[in-house]
């Protein structure tokens, strides 16, 4: 480290990736092909006096569809005061609070990409400040926070408006043998550049797990007050089981889910199935899923299937 | 270090910004915003030999304007060879000596932007090579180098013809309770690219402490001989005062600042005023900074303000 | 490191270039320049599972041409699993195995750029998933993958096939004074984006050592049957020697290259000269050196003569 007193550790991550088939859903292009999903390296630190700090970067497509000309771009920036656990204070670039699945690291996930629902409602990483803790133990934790609403990596603010967001989760069974917890998160925003209107978002989301089961579903919903145009809602939900085959080693899983782009058009909703497994080689650290997708698709297209192969590597 | 026997650091810093009002000069767009204004990564080492060397990147926004897409961009990548500190040579991508503020590290400012005509009339980092050095002690330093003129990472140069950079500067006093220092420097430059012509910059800087005040001057000029068009002259100064109002702990600013675009026309004058305060968490490795500006800007526009926030961290 | 038990090393180098001169060959712009050809920083690490990764990145130039906006990009994100010597499997962004000297580091290169015959029949690095290993010790090496043939950072494969691409290589004599080793390196691939059809590419390379002396050829093919348009076939060959002056500190380098942009075609073929020295400052890790390249173009262009000095610091 270059500064005095900050403690600072290197690290990242890397998912490679292989697909074999058709498009699922409008997330994938047609075809066989290989990926570097994400490359993310960064570094991440704290000061004794209660703030901690995160700059990290992906180096790779980090996205589903063709990316050519990959180049380094920040995921986080951000810095925390986290010396009240019940007020941490958090500026810079970051995942809003908005979307179980999304808030929840790409390492953790156990089925290789996210539900469609949650890539198209949620907002992703922003640009802003937030306002986060946990009351009551770790029982319930909450926060809110306010963001350009414009994206990540971006210096502009359309608008002058802000976009807020909220959410608050807690954990009402915690035994030896499972866990229940749910979350409700929403946010509303104006913006007036690549969609311009008034946005209004609502999701809740449920979480268990009892013994080698586990269980999430996830509902998320959108109303695009358009500046011109007709205005729209859209919605989804997904439903992911998962059981551990083996101990520490081999885990299944099954995904249904459902997105419809706009509730008051017919023709309009994906339906995709996902069913897959994880071998654990160690852990989360080193990981290689298989995932098989089986895309009912708006339109005159037949169900569509494609073969995912995911190699992941923590350092 | 993958090399055998050099030393090499890592770290960086991150500038995170909140900024409220409108535009008190043309750098900045109108409206509220939250940016991540700098977020630099980067090793340094060195060799017993007296080779030393940095590769730095930022993957911010790295402008006060409105940047999307930011990606990660090289700010230093030079060796430099230190062995007589009376002539060190630094070849690669690396600060131009022209401009007090400009050369100063953007963690060191005392307020937040650096000064508008220092930022028009500076050349920044530029890519060539460079010898530099100490005489008499530290009391004398000179640098003077040639560089393609073209700007950073653009391994362009437009016109076979390089930019001579060269500058002076001296500590005339040096005691307990303060300082008094000065520097003069100049450059000159054919290109053919974005600017098409020669171009001959001066400019002129003087520094002062005593106990809890501090004095900085520089004055700046760039005559444009232009290819095609009429030849003009641009300059502008800046005078910052600060003062210490608790050790180590808080520190008011003041900076009143005049930029003239062309000498010869009227109406093309901004001049704008700072007041802020910087608060010392951790001194400069953990500050938070206010800066409020108030611009009289060219044309029918009436006093504008804008309200910068900015959060510091090194590491 | 973030992960548990991986071994992580960070480092990288730099290629900082002065030119002076004409353009010897096509690569090249005229004119006289700095630039930063080359600036490579990433991590590489391994599990005591036998699983190694990479994940370096280029902040420079990374070419020969006038690249302007130098953006940070990957040049290697792998995982290979090695626990088995004699086949190896590696996934993700690295190297084809077709040109030697291609394959061979930037860092221990004895002429400062390529071969032009090398740096344009070459696939260089690709995504995808490679078998490699070495058989009866390690005098027999072999390669073969199969890759995405769209180049490296895209994830896009433009028409459902793969490039293929193998590479056999043996060290047939190797004593104390001196060495023997030959390759011969193939790939078909098809595809449909910037070259739209089938491309087979064909090489042979030997490499030999003796005291002080080395000698390095390669000769590369590529027939290029494209969807519309005449078929062509262009090829190359390279000639290199070299003398070590002074052990440890001076080597003199001398090469002689040809290349054929079409063999049916007169008056397209480019001859290429270059002499120079290598200053081993600290062996490859601190290294200056100084080629004079005269080439003799296509067209009425006389010969054209560059020189060429690079700093090379390895950390």
């Amino acid at each position: 480290p270059m500064g005095k007193e900050a403690k600072l550790a290197i690290g990242g991550f890397l998912h490679l990736q292989g697909e074999w088939g058709d498009a699922p859903d409008a997330r994938f292009p047609v075809g066989d092909r290989f990926l570097v999903r994400r490359a993310r390296l960064g570094v991440k630190g704290s000061f004794v006096e209660g703030f901690d700090f995160a700059l990290t970067s992906d180096f790779g497509s980090n996205s589903l569809g063709t990316v050519s000309g990959y180049r380094a771009q920040i995921t986080d920036a951000y810095v925390a005061w986290s010396r009240f656990p019940a007020a941490t204070v958090t500026v810079g670039q970051f995942k809003t609070p908005f979307g179980y699945e999304q808030l929840m690291s790409g390492t953790k996930h156990i089925v290789i990409e996210r539900a469609l629902v949650n890539d198209q409602l949620t907002l992703r990483r922003q640009i802003g400040a937030m306002l986060s803790g946990s009351v009551g133990g770790p029982r319930l934790t909450y926060a809110a926070g306010l963001f350009n609403g414009n994206g990540s990596n971006n210096s502009a603010n359309d608008n002058d408006q802000f976009t807020y967001v909220g959410r608050v989760a807690g954990t009402w069974i915690q035994t030896d043998a499972g866990r229940v917890s749910t979350g409700i998160n929403a946010f509303t925003g104006r913006d007036s550049g690549s969609f311009s209107g008034h946005r209004r978002g609502l999701g809740v989301d449920l979480q268990a797990s009892y013994r080698r089961l586990e269980l999430q579903a996830e509902y998320l919903n959108t109303c695009f007050d358009r500046a011109i145009g007709r205005d729209y809602t859209a919605e989804g939900w997904s439903l992911l089981g998962s059981c551990v085959i083996i101990p520490k080693l081999l885990q299944g899983v099954l995904r249904y889910e459902v997105y419809d782009v706009d509730r008051d058009l017919a023709g309009d909703t994906t339906e995709l199935w996902t069913v897959g497994f994880n071998y654990l080689i160690k852990g989360d650290d080193l990981k290689l899923s298989f995932n098989y997708l089986l895309g009912d698709l708006p339109g005159p297209r037949a169900e569509e299937g494609r073969l995912i192969s995911r190699l992941q590597v923590v350092f």
